[in-house]
């Protein structure tokens, strides 16, 4: 969707590494916003990302180990994606629409009941018209590499769902196109989420398995961040509301009583960092003024070889 | 879906004149099959498909104008077409569909909420598996071809989709696998349909364009038709029920209140052959003992060259 940062471009340096041509899509997909949500305001960055890709593709002809290089943008417009109209964004559009239950319904498909719908139903033409042999997705939306996979899978589509690493700031932060609008002040505490869900891996890797022993550690944590910030006075403070934080199966993305270790789990946890209370004068807000922001975040439980 | 007849093989044919490998799918596809549907009384006639088959290609090679032959037949199992379980056929289903509105909702979809995203469906996979230049389907379904169209250009697939003339009996009977159900006694009613529809395109080509003025006299030949048959005794009559008639877009399936010359219309309708009273002693009462029947049919209006 644009709006590139180094999660993209790692993506990109694994394709190329394996492919002789890589496809980068540039689109920012209408049908997988929701009616409130900030598709107007979403980071549109066209120039920029061109400047990157250009910069990559450079970097990556001067490694002799790489494959390929960047042989195309792919940046359609929306009547060539949607050619009988683009679908409006409620819930009961009338289009034609991939739907992926019930792994699409749960977690940020129970947020975000039009997401999944939108995103697999626009990756099914973009690998019908790029016909890639292998597709790259980022595994900072965990979920989203399990809808595509069920999709390729279950619709017999001739590609192969490659997941790259999600990519983070050296204090932990995943990257994101949307960490743009939150300013110092939040920045600074979006970090929560991931020390969130690394305190339930901590368990995991202390070879604990059953739910309350991976999150109740995780809860405790999300109080005391909580309490920290609540402490703080209105003009320092930020507040922050865990949407959810899930322990689910690495395929059905169903919420599991115990991991069970021969094929074990994904963590993923969404947090909804709200906008500051007191501005200070000249203080950074972030893009548009630091609207809310909701970040996503997880890690993946290896299955323990036996 | 097998129980091949006249109308399947002259799609062959149709392929085979134009396409130098022909590849035949055999496939009972159970999610376009309603809760309450005849998925189980199905007709299954595999080993006499495949006599067919083998005779037709037969024919076409013998033929010098063909382009080719039947190169494969594929009939998958349920195992491979649904390889993540098949869904079960209610309405709220879980499972990864295509679905297709509102093209799919109206008419045959209105009846059979389940059977376009079925259909749609099936069809995806089949031609990601099977990655035909051009699918061949029959006009006599001709919502499917309409779905299958939209199917093709909605989500960008590689593929051309050819409708073929319906196939009709003698006396104007569509032929459908679901007729051996009809036994002696309904089948020759059964044309009732092609005949309602014929009066509605008659009114056509006679110049009339308003919906009242194509689908008045259609009811009137009902009324009548449905008159002579109230008219018999209980040992000779057959009773039926018209499910709708319709005049719609040709690419949309919407009602038509008046027929825009330029884009043509589709007259098509549904008729439900209801068991007969009394049963003869002896009587050809039709396969599994001649359940309820519903029949299609439909007559394309072609546009008017100006």
């Amino acid at each position: 969707m644009g709006a590139l940062h180094e999660g993209h471009l790692s993506l990109i340096r694994m394709a190329a590494a394996e492919n002789h041509r890589v496809v980068v899509s540039v689109y920012v997909n209408p049908t997988q916003f929701g009616v409130h949500e900030d598709l107007d305001s979403y980071p549109k960055t066209w120039e920029t990302d061109c400047g990157m890709l250009k910069d990559l593709d450079k970097e990556l002809a001067e490694d002799g180990n790489n494959l390929g290089g960047i042989a195309a943008v792919f940046a359609p417009t929306t009547d060539t994606m949607y050619p009988s109209g683009r679908p409006d964004q409620a819930v009961n559009a009338k289009g034609s629409f991939v739907t992926i239950t019930p792994v699409g319904e749960v977690l940020e498909g129970a947020s975000r009941p039009t997401f999944f719908r939108g995103v697999a139903t626009v990756c099914m033409k973009l690998f019908n018209i790029v016909m890639p042999e292998k597709v790259y997705f980022g595994q900072k939306d965990v979920q989203q590499t399990v809808v595509i996979k069920k999709m390729v899978k279950d619709f017999c589509m001739n590609t192969e769902v490659v997941v790259g690493d999600t990519q983070r700031a050296p204090d932990g932060l995943a990257l994101s196109s949307r960490n743009v609008y939150l300013g110092t002040r939040r920045r600074k505490v979006a970090t929560v989420l991931s020390k969130i869900l690394r305190v339930a891996e901590m368990s995991y890797l202390r070879e604990h398995r059953l739910r309350d022993e991976l999150l109740g550690p995780a809860e405790q944590l999300t109080k005391l961040l909580l309490m920290e910030q609540h402490q703080l006075p209105p003009e320092e403070r930020v507040n922050f509301e865990i949407d959810y934080i899930s322990l689910a199966d690495p395929e059905t993305m169903q919420e599991l009583d115990e991991v069970d270790e021969t094929r074990g789990a994904i963590i993923s946890g969404a947090v909804k960092m709200l906008p500051v209370e007191v501005p200070q004068p000249g203080e950074d807000l972030g893009l548009s003024d630091g609207p809310p922001v909701r970040l996503i975040d997880n890690i993946i439980l290896k299955p323990v070889k036996l």
